[in-house]
Parts: C-alpha cells; structure tokens; sequence
C-alpha cells in the first residue's frame, strides 16, 4: 500500500515536477522514499571505492545534535526546514559533481537534485527572507564559500545518514509520518 | 568468429582454470579479451569518481617504454613477460583492493586476479629463478615494499591502459595475435 503511493507520487512528480508543484509533504515523502537507507547504502556505499570521501564545507555536514542545539534557540521549524534543504541539496551536489555520467550513481544523485530543486522552489513561494538570522546566515556561508574553504572529508553515505535522519526530525510532525 | 573462439575459451578457462593449465597463449587471449578498451573504459574509469587515484609503487607502472628500454638491454622475451605478469597482477590486486563486494567493478577485477594467477602458474612450470637479475630484482622489490613505499597515485584506467599496451607488445609475436 506504501509502495503503491509512493509510486504514484513518484509518476506524478517525474510528470509535472517542473511546471506545476507538489506540496512540501509530498515532495518530501518523495525524497525520503528515494533517501531510505537500503537505497542510499547501494548507491552511495556500494558504488563507491572503500573509504572514499568527498570535500565538503564543516557548515555542510548537519547532524541531528545541530537541530536539537538549534531548536533550543527557539529557531522556527520552517527555518529549520529552510536550512535542511540548503545543506542537504548542496551535499548531493557535491556527491552528483564527482560522478561520471556513466556511474550506476549518477542517475539516483541527479533525481535527487531535481527533488531537492523542486522542494526549494515549493518553499520560496512561502518566504524568501523570513528566516531567523543564525539560519540566514548559514546558508550564506554555505553559498558563498568556494573551493578553498572545504576542509572536511566526509564519506557520501554519511552525508545522506544527516540528511535523512535530520529529514525524519523535521518532516515527521507536520507530515504526519509514522515514527521510523 | 572471433567473439565465438573468446567465448569458448572463457567457458573452458572458468572450468578449468583450478585444475588444468590454458597454454600461456590461449591465457593471454583471455586476458587481452577482458582487458579490452571498452571494457576497461567502462569499469575502471566510468565505475570510479571523477579524478580517482589508488597508491602504487613506481615500480608497479610498467610502460611500453620501460619494455623498449629493457629489450635494449638484452632482457629476454620471457623475462620481460615475468616481469609485466607480475606488475600487473599486482596493480589488478591494489584496484581490486578498493573495492567493495557489490561495486559494479568488483567481479571484473576479480575475474582478471584470477586469469592472472592462472598465466602465473602456468609460467611457475618453465622457469622458476631463470630470469635476468634486473628482472628478478625488480619483482622482488614489488613484493617485499610495504604500503610505507607506494608513492605514486594513479587512474586505475592507468594502470590497466599500460598493462594492455605491454602485454600487445610482448604477446602479439609468441601468440601469432593480428596488430591492433
């Protein structure tokens, strides 16, 4: 019954993702669908040489222990949500970058990309710049950093670990989704 | 034609290989089959990361202009044949090394570890310590370093791009092979 919804949903998103939107639950249930662990330890453990790394930025990698610290700063679950989007679609960018076209990953990592495309594009109808300061400028940081202030190695697996528990945290209440 | 001689030949050899010896040509055959550009292209270079390295020791990269210098020094045939059967084995081995058990390149190396070591035995029987001392030295030297002396990062494509090269030069006359 899962399966089948979120096939459908996965149709539907494949057909209209560009022009018209899915709501954020929706595209979100999408993402951890394709984010789940079983699926993100073939493509992104698997495929890849053993103790392979890429280089990301420290402000790239956002653990659950940053939400909880964040959260006790009364920051807002949608600048929290904001956050996560940011982080999350720039780590999949830097695995997809790294990939040949012909890689048995670069497939996944790009549908991933245009998920997260799609999401940010759902959220930027909502605020552009009503997010809480410390947010704000962190995601400042994250975009406007270049090559020369990645300083951390960080396995491609572990990047998608985050960014699907620090998804479940988010997305769980306001979606509905059953605990996991 | 050709297709149809290789395939018969990799049936007998995955039969066989344990217990009974391939000729040292009908081997090489083999091995030059799967070392082929394409297939190569396809696990060693589209399967990895862009830019991906492993660690060898500048003894393990043989080149065709090594080969020319050493028949310049009046190295036989055999020798130089012992010598790339040892240097590519052993690069074949570092790859094979990175890789997890479910890489899509896994069972590739795996394949070509074990023609490797089927053409190694099948040479045990002719001579055993009848080479030339700077060959003999040299395969010493790739088997007694430890990982404190591999200094140079090479393509794994590299690798099997010189082991390919080496092997046309030193097989195309012995094994009656077309030029390629």
């Amino acid at each position: 019954m899962q399966q089948g919804y979120v096939a459908v949903l996965w149709v539907l998103a494949v057909l209209v993702v560009e022009t018209t939107a899915l709501g954020e639950c929706e595209l979100a249930h999408l993402l951890q669908h394709k984010l789940q662990y079983e699926m993100h330890l073939q493509y992104m453990k698997h495929y890849f040489p053993i103790g392979y790394t890429v280089q990301v930025q420290y402000k790239e990698v956002l653990r659950p222990s940053n939400i909880t610290c964040l959260r006790n700063r009364t920051v807002s679950e949608m600048a929290l949500q904001y956050l996560w989007l940011h982080v999350s679609s720039q780590a999949v960018l830097r695995i997809h970058e790294v990939l040949p076209e012909k890689h048995p990953s670069w497939k996944y990592t790009q549908e991933l990309c245009q998920l997260f495309d799609a999401l940010g594009k759902e959220y930027s109808k909502y605020w552009q710049t009503d997010v809480e300061v410390v947010v704000a400028d962190l995601v400042k940081l994250i975009h406007s950093a270049g090559m020369e202030s990645r300083r951390k190695a960080v396995h491609p697996k572990a990047l998608l670990d985050n960014c699907l528990k620090v998804m479940r945290m988010l997305y769980r209440a306001p979606c509905w989704w059953e605990s996991t």
